[in-house]
């Protein structure tokens, strides 16, 4: 190496991320313009996030991968929830050992997050309202599950399920059979068991993103609804309409408590329920993401800081940004591009204020390839953009 | 390759960009969300472009390396005017035997702004004022120049200067040898030789940002008010104070006449002073620059599109996007870190509204590592960042 290049080294700060999908790629964007340089592992070939880092192409459990993914990093992050916990002992162990700032967000909110009854213990002990649930580890629990909290029910696997996967509605007990022959075999040694919840009758979804920074402050964005088809969220609309300051405020609370529970770093989302009963509103918690969301991809246009620039800020120490949606934003709206995604070009033809958001992945069923994001839309926006994403529904 | 791979395959679109600097990393920041992946060629071995895209280290006129950085590229740009004839001649040629679309901004665009002489008789063209200028191709025309145009005088090397060097102001007679004893080897052959101009007494300095799309399309940012000591940009504010729509329309109206003289695509920018006489303002052309320019850099966080977005969008074949400021936006400044940064963490701690862009170099003298942006700002938020930023001066 001669003068000339170690001159022109960059003092460049590395943020290591598990991962490289299309939210690593919207953290790396959101991070670069911040003086921060990115570096992803992940086994596909092609990632979405391996346009704007390094990529190293391995297993998540290659630990000689993991050794280079973190070497040097200013911060480690994780890109999805169900990182095995050998990998992050790996990594946590590697960190305190060079006394490097711990991965963001902590393993205890991994664990938690990875469990659907941690999960769902968590919110009890917070006082967070959530249906009512109980642990299933075998058939007769099942049958148990049905006769101690009534029908209908939601199985769901207590590891591993995603975007609706791993789950089974068990209106009525003559179900019950095929629900355990679809997810009976969770109750293997193991497997993590299933749980059973209550379906709770909502009025919709919604979902209250917040962050976290190193020093403990918080700032939440604005709750948010969301609309799924298929178990998969399809669009999303910021702020929610018609939410009153205390509904807010106690989403808020909720929020605050998980974060400082788990002394968190970085974005944590809360998916809730809203419901009606004697004439007032009520938020029930559904599920926790240790990480940032599908339905807050709007920030990066709408708020005044976007979620991908706050997790960065929160797990590099730095102050957090404002979360309030920027002056004259009204009301954003994000849809999903999933399994089929127009050109950018066919967008900005179709609707000349939206704004694309294309993550370079091979179209396959159910897959998200994209979103799109628009401000303060006209009805007729609106309906074109339904329309373009391949109709998203209430 | 297995049928993973094959699946994991993106459908991306590639952008060549030659030259990695902080310009390549802003169009590759602004360019990814739109679906396209970046490519850039450049010696440095960490130039600032490098975190957001595939890096060619090479020479600039490698045949070698240019033949890579175009491989099945979508669109080829550049980052820099100063792109050699023969680089430029080798890319195109290659584009039209494969019938893809010529390098954008079109070569006569780049010929023109590699020579000062042919960008001021462009302008007389199009009738558009200049100051006062000759060619100066020995001694003799030197001690002409003063004779015909008075003084002071601006000498210029008509090729090759960027950031105030290669210019020596010349205010009387005595200084004729001093100038031509630090400029006059630019008359040996092959060199270019100089540029004579009378001095302008201007007001302030302006900038006119425009954008022109694959047909024809035109869109102009707001007029710039910019700030430069020692020959370099330090601030920049926008909409520049006090500009008449009377005056926005005239520089609009000479920016789409250089668009479609030179059947432009992309961002061209042209620098101007604002002179007043007889009690009326003028605008004269002082130089142009066919590429995305640092004294637009707040259109990021401040325009409806950003100047970056745009030029990847004409580039590209897709239509430009909207040039206002956002709404609520009354005015943005942008201040540039010149050879000393500080961190992030320093900026948004001292100003936490403020936007700061770091590009990731090496701290040099005189060299931009980065900028902050700030919309709306307070009397004590310019104070704060003048003063972070190194002072930037009027």
């Amino acid at each position: 190496m001669n003068d000339h290049d170690r001159d022109a080294l960059p003092p460049e700060q590395i943020v290591a991320v598990l991962g490289a999908g299309q939210l690593g790629r919207m953290l790396a964007l959101a991070g670069v313009p911040l003086g921060f340089s990115f570096r992803f592992l992940d086994p596909e070939a092609h990632p979405p996030a391996g346009a704007v880092g390094e990529h190293i192409r391995a297993a998540y459990d290659d630990t000689d991968a993991l050794t280079a993914l973190i070497d040097g990093a200013l911060a480690v992050s994780f890109e999805f929830e169900n990182v095995p916990a050998s990998v992050l002992n790996f990594i946590a162990d590697r960190l305190r050992a060079r006394s490097a700032l711990p991965p963001a967000p902590p393993a205890k909110a991994l664990a938690v997050t990875q469990d659907r009854l941690e999960e769902k213990r968590l919110f009890r002990t917070l006082n967070i309202p959530t249906p009512r649930f109980m642990p299933v580890d075998s058939r007769a629990d099942l049958d148990r599950a049905g006769a101690d909290l009534g029908f209908p029910l939601v199985i769901k696997t207590r590891r591993g399920g995603y975007d609706g996967k791993g789950q089974f509605v068990l209106r009525e007990p003559s179900q019950t059979d095929a629900c355990w022959s679809e997810l009976g075999a969770a109750c293997e040694s193991d497997r993590g068991g299933l749980i059973a919840e209550s379906l709770v009758p909502f009025i919709r979804e919604l979902s209250l993103v917040a962050a976290r920074s190193r020093d403990g402050s918080t700032a939440c964005y604005p709750l948010i609804e969301n609309h799924h088809s298929g178990g998969i969220l399809r669009k999303s609309i910021a702020p929610a309409p018609g939410v009153s300051p205390d509904l807010q405020l106690r989403a808020e609370t909720h929020a605050r408590n998980l974060l400082d529970a788990l002394d968190y770093v970085g974005v944590l989302t809360l998916e809730l329920f809203e419901v009606r009963d004697s004439g007032e509103e009520w938020l029930i918690a559904n599920e926790l993401a240790p990480r940032v969301h599908n339905s807050a991809h709007w920030t990066i246009e709408a708020a005044a800081t976007s979620q991908f620039e706050n997790h960065i800020r929160a797990i590099t120490g730095l102050p957090l940004g404002p979360t309030a949606m920027k002056p004259a934003v009204e009301r954003a709206f994000m849809f999903n591009l999933i399994g089929h995604a127009p050109t950018a070009g066919e967008i900005l033809s179709a609707v000349p204020s939206a704004h694309p958001h294309l993550y370079a992945k091979a179209p396959r069923p159910g897959r998200k390839l994209g979103h799109i994001t628009i401000l303060n839309p006209t009805d007729g926006d609106l309906r074109t953009l339904e329309s373009l994403s391949g109709g998203a529904t209430g």
